[in-house]
């Protein structure tokens, strides 16, 4: 229940090459893919010294939205200069997330010259790589795994810059989209499982490299084709010369294990990722859930009909996917507003004793009483995760009165933490957990008259896939992680307070 | 097409009178009324101290969206203290949006103590009462015609306070929704046509006053009815008493003239507003456009379905009353998701070059491919003004490949400006007048296959009334003034620049 | 003790008419005019637009340094454009000092156009003007008194600008040097005691006012004489082209009443001030000191020379006409510097618990222990108000093992509070009446060998005068009030609170 | 000339262990050394966290005066928790200084745990030491010198911290005064040659170190002794214990090399320095001068007397001493303020066109006008960088009108620059170079009646020695680098631009 989610979502990346105006497609990109990541913000440019015949690397990032980071114009046109940027929109996976230096893109100094990097995913064999690296008297200057990478680039005793970067990942396990910069070349990596999403663009004759498409849109880019799991994509002046991207391999995975989530919640209904449109999946889950758990029906002609509401904007498509499967075998439900959604967001103040999520529900989150009284109430939502936000929200809408409330959700319980990018609470935190897997239990806690969950089954029927089913991470719903979490360790040890 | 349409909306008041925290639930308020004006907030309070047995007057204000004027929680409750205060969120209608001194509420002292102002509207003899005040020696401070008002508050010869403001307010003529905060009183004032909204309500023990209902849903406040037209309600200590609010008359207008362009678009959904639900309206204007102006329909079955979209979130209501009495009888139709609207809003750096109207178009919205392309557009929307962003939309959409776009808009062409508080363009910049009143050429202007507009009858049939269908000012699609506006002059004839 | 002193100051005023680059001619003078208020600072400016054929007043003001108020150099060259300007830096004297609308200038609208006013000094009959205008329907914007000078002006009957200003300064009493700016004016008004400084000069074409002439010496300036007690001189066009001013009276007082604290605290050394030099007139009263109260002599040759120190930067100037006049008869002496002083200034974080005006002083203050240690000091110091930075200060000093240590003040024990502009304690406070005149109390009290401070009769035999040694005002040290203060009263009435 | 002068000071550093308001008596030393850096001020911490059985490390660091930096007091309170604490004011001496990250301390993990480092001076084999770090894949995150150390001290095969620290610095050449923090230790660090300043003191319990004493003063800290050249110093939980610090020895170099400029120019006259007090040597060197170069003296006794004056604030004391071994030969001088100094520093807006440093200097400067015309002047200063500024104050100085001016400088001429933590200016720029030595045309070019430099003789006879008079560092004048500088390479190979 966006935007009041226990599931901060994760981090958006963005990189281009060969574009005059590098920084301000990047700010646009990163505008474009705020939703993944509302803490913090930077972008890296690599310009191009001619009297010094060097490159100078460029940065500016901070707490906050991409707006407000880039506020002052000049830092677009004066500082971030250089025609080839990297970006970064983030909410902490790993690293405490107030810590500035640990703000993307991370950008370093090394014999090979400058380095900049910005990671969405998350590495999971940090303990093990780590406890190397320290041995050798590597110094850490931020509490990030994506920091390790660095390293073990700059420490490769291979020649090209390629090789280095294929020679670092190889040592990696994890999940991890990733575009890195130096003095004259764009890389962008995918995992071998191909977990998180990374598409890949043309605008004009530069290359561009974003999470999700929709920050291809915002700059009129033409969206080419997906980063291949285990993919190195290289860019640098002769490709764009010669048109064609070079592409070497990590090596990809048996399996692929895209998180499933990005389909149901965090990925914006305007992208395309792992080469579906995401509003066409999500309106797939609300007909499935339509067929699984239908809407109830009238007594009487009298009784108003059933109201199948939204909860603006996350389940909007899913709503509507909803809606059109069950019109057309039951006449008595009807699509309505019943809750209004406030566009000014930000920080609201509450008073000490109040309820703090309850107040921050209703600066969120008005009803429309007129819709919702004395009546029948279907309520689409995407996902219940610790369950209060979802509770809170229930009562606002039975404080107008309606006759019953039956809240679907189009994913089944969350029950197991993710340790691939997500930053979702402890698994003590997930109601699916605390009421012990107990639906009954859950719903009575909510305030429901009835509560559904798409079931597991439905769920992976109603994605698309290349090899099968199992192309999917569904560790959340599962617990079953495909990716070995035996050598992930807290990066930040020892701690940094800024 | 909010955000980005040419009508600034006009402005958001709000009072309280003997509550605790006064000045946080003047907080929340103002961020429910924040639609009704983003240029700048301000709260005052009248705080009792009872070791000078006097009253101190609090204030704070200042450019920037509620959230951000009130960041620092010590404003709330360290200098807003007091029991009663009244608030402000704006857009300019008279005065330079820009001058810090012309953001309310205005506050200053006189014989009778201190004496803040919060008002939405615009006075209409403004030219007569300043030169009147002006030959008395009379000093102005802001550029704004709600000084004028407290002018004529201190200069009545009146004893009591409320007669003061009686006095003052038969002196002025024109459209205005106030609260008057003294010393030990809350005044709520209404002009005689009843030309802009104001809610009466009741928290616990304290009384409430706001431009719209939904100010009083977020605070869980209850509404007890309007402030009518002509009449000022008084609150202070005894009426927290009695439990009865004390009410005056500056007079009645023989016919009121409620704005009919809060139902088309300012006023929020969830609000109630001259004693009706804003969705309701909403819903029967999309359901006369939907009798007026069907939607096309498909050749053949093989034809995908026509897609009736909405432009978020301003429309989103509308469409469902078109969608919904259209697909009783045409099954052609389905209800989509077009136009996907970015949350995060604030000004977007544009390059200079760059198309700046056509960025941030970008910048807000985007389309969803997969629902437009090679398909048959229905778009509903509430009001063409400029024609400007109108243009881009459609541009926008075209981009996708749609088969067709047809236009519906809820209201009639925009002709004349309106001078009782909404800050529409002047009117040679209004596109129907510059078309002429050609739709034919204002539909090949902005692209499109068809437009139609909800015709003025359709419009007088699809809002309630008490007395007649004239209820409502409608100059803007008539030019017909109904309230005096030969004595309307521009305040600012000496200007400041801060 | 500058700058822990008691004393905050009064305000600074500056005034200029016809340079191109008015504002910044006034932000210069201001800077040299910081020590006159440190609390906020504002420049008004009366811009002609061609195009609109009228004038625009611009006007930026802020707590804070002049340095920091004016930080962003595009509100100097951009904002406040035009050909005449008034500044001023403040120190509240009356109105509440933290009240954003209490900064100057002063900037209102009135029947004549704009009108702008900087104040230094204060009105004694505020009480009786305010009860007036107050009957007459006036609201007040400020809880200052130089508002009322603005409604005076506002209402005068008379036709011509300078006979309106005229007939205000002639209904008020009190202290009072004010630059006036008009649409196409500047005028400087001077009480007629003339108890505050106002130098008149000329910068190429244009004609200058300030409260010091080192305001005119950081714009390179000249000095040309000072605005004469009661004088009204008028800038306008036509003067620019005759190269001469108009001078205008309001009447002149039979005596004139300059502030004697002017010559022994506030005024830089490098200022003439009621056309004499400041320092000058400041090492008189070091030498009438030395005569009044020797250092003492050393037993032996083998003692160390005394120490005659200074608090720096206060006392330097009147140190030197102390050790100056003592060592041509006195070779026991020796001029040391025993305190250094830390440059930078600004708030400084006090630990709760801790003693605020200690850490106040050591963070301004150390000691040059080999300079103090086991020998006798004299510190010169030019005045005692409270004694809290005076004790604290010789405890300093005490802890660097002096062997005695005598302080010696350029002025008689202040006894009187100032209703003429200066910021002083409440009369309780001031030490002198607390130890009820006894000075061995307050040299016990400030931990002192012996304490002297300069006699009545010598102070007034060390400053220049016109026309008699009564030329002077000296409430601060006999408690005698030169002008009528019954009428004062405090101006907030109605407290405000920003 | 400070505050104008081209050597912009080097670095202050401040170390603290074992006290519970650490933090703050961070601020306040750094606050009394803010004369040694004023571009940038940071503390780091070390927090045992008793909950969590680890140490957490809280860091703020940014631009701006140290007042300014920590101007939030929960900055002190609530983040920089722990009983230990490193500070740094710093102007950039190698590193560009407006970038983020090379603001001191610097902070990293590693795998003994956490490590703060601030430093003053400069290393000069920095080129051979990133050489040898880079082949082994290191990774710069700073383009400081300072960075190497932290490098070397985690590469460092040692076992023990101070091991490691020994092992470290025993490859590193250059000066350097340094404090390092861990988890559980501090420790100060100086150079085998004594270049840069470092005190040792003790503060209740608690140990304290400091660039100059003046900082142990402010916080009443008792001074101990000097940290010696080529000494460690550690202090752990033991040493409180047991009241004795653990000495370390890097190894001494045969001479020690002591900048004799922290003498003549950049440490604070109520420090102490290389075990003696600065005002006392300031005092001699002013003395020196003037038995080297006598001010001149009268034709006749109408003629005033000859005014010795200082230049406000940096040669006080050597005025003082000059001037007091004067007038015991010669009764025809008069020690005079004939230089006002503005106290409100910060940048001034300086118009584009207007002479930037001439405005800077009037803004900082003004003449006493009555002291100066028609006389004789002597101005002492401590030395002659550039020119410009000299030049400027010069003429400012002969707009009052003066007979002759006679500039004494208590220091031979700049010649050479700095490597060793001073930031002078290029070879090209110094005067002395550019007008090859002759000192009449330097006279002649600043417009001076006459120029005495102190001879190098004079100086080595005016500063106290240990071993001999060699024990100093004079390369700015000689040009004799006494430490090897040819390792010396530009730290930013690869420039970073925040």
């Amino acid at each position: 229940m966006n935007p009041l989610k226990s599931i901060h979502s994760n981090c958006g990346v963005f990189g281009i090459f060969g574009h005059p105006d590098a920084s301000v497609m990047t700010y646009y990109g990163l505008h474009a893919l705020q939703h993944r990541g509302q803490e913090a913000a930077g972008i890296a440019t690599s310009e191009f010294d001619p009297e010094k015949n060097r490159y100078r690397f460029n940065i500016h990032k901070d707490h906050g939205l991409v707006l407000s980071v880039f506020s002052d114009p000049k830092i677009l046109t004066d500082v971030l200069k250089g025609e080839s940027a990297i970006g970064h929109t983030r909410y902490s996976t790993t690293g405490s997330g107030d810590k500035r230096n640990n703000i993307q893109p991370l950008r370093v100094n090394f014999k090979g010259g400058h380095l900049a990097l910005s990671h969405n995913g998350n590495f999971t064999n940090t303990g093990i790589l780590r406890d190397r690296l320290e041995d050798e008297g590597t110094l850490f200057q931020t509490t990030t795994d994506s920091e390790l990478a660095l390293h073990l680039i700059a420490r490769s005793r291979e020649e090209h810059m390629v090789d280095k970067i294929l020679d670092a990942f190889r040592q990696i396990e994890g999940a991890y989209s990733i575009c890195i910069l130096t003095d004259d070349k764009l890389f962008a990596v995918r995992d071998p499982h191909g977990v998180r999403p990374l598409a890949f663009g043309k605008l004009e004759e530069s290359f561009v490299f974003a999470s999700e498409t929709c920050a291809f849109d915002i700059i009129s880019a033409d969206y080419i084709r997906d980063v291949e799991p285990g993919e190195v994509i290289m860019i640098d002046r002769s490709v764009l010369e010669s048109g064609k991207e070079e592409s070497f391999s990590i090596g990809q995975a048996e399996k692929f294990k895209h998180c499933i989530f990005e389909y149901i919640y965090f990925s914006r209904p305007d992208s395309m990722i792992f080469e579906e449109k995401v509003d066409k999946v999500r309106r797939k889950l609300g007909k499935s859930l339509a067929e699984e758990s239908p809407a109830p029906q009238r007594i009487s002609d009298d009784e108003k009909k059933v109201a199948v509401i939204n909860v603006p904007d996350s389940s909007n498509t899913a709503t509507l996917g909803y809606f059109n499967a069950t019109v057309k075998t039951n006449r008595d439900v009807k699509h309505e507003i019943g809750l209004i959604r406030s566009h000014y967001v930000g920080r609201t103040f509450i008073q000490p004793g109040q309820d703090k999520r309850k107040m921050k529900v209703k600066t969120k989150f008005n009803t429309v009483k007129g819709v919702i009284n004395n009546r029948k109430i279907v309520i689409i939502d995407d996902s219940i995760v610790r369950g209060t936000t979802s509770k809170l929200l229930v009562e606002l809408i039975n404080k107008a009165g309606p006759k019953e409330v039956h809240l679907k959700i189009t994913s089944p319980p969350v029950v197991a933490p993710c340790y691939y990018g997500m930053d979702f609470p402890s698994r003590e935190e997930l109601i699916a957990n605390q009421m012990k897997g107990d639906i009954d239990k859950i719903r009575d806690e909510l305030g429901l008259t009835s509560l559904h969950y798409l079931s597991f089954l439905s769920l992976l029927k109603s994605v698309p896939y290349k090899h099968s089913r199992t192309d999917y991470c569904t560790a959340c719903f599962s617990g079953n992680y495909p990716i070995n979490i035996e050598g992930l360790e807290k990066m930040n040890k020892h701690q940094f307070d800024d």
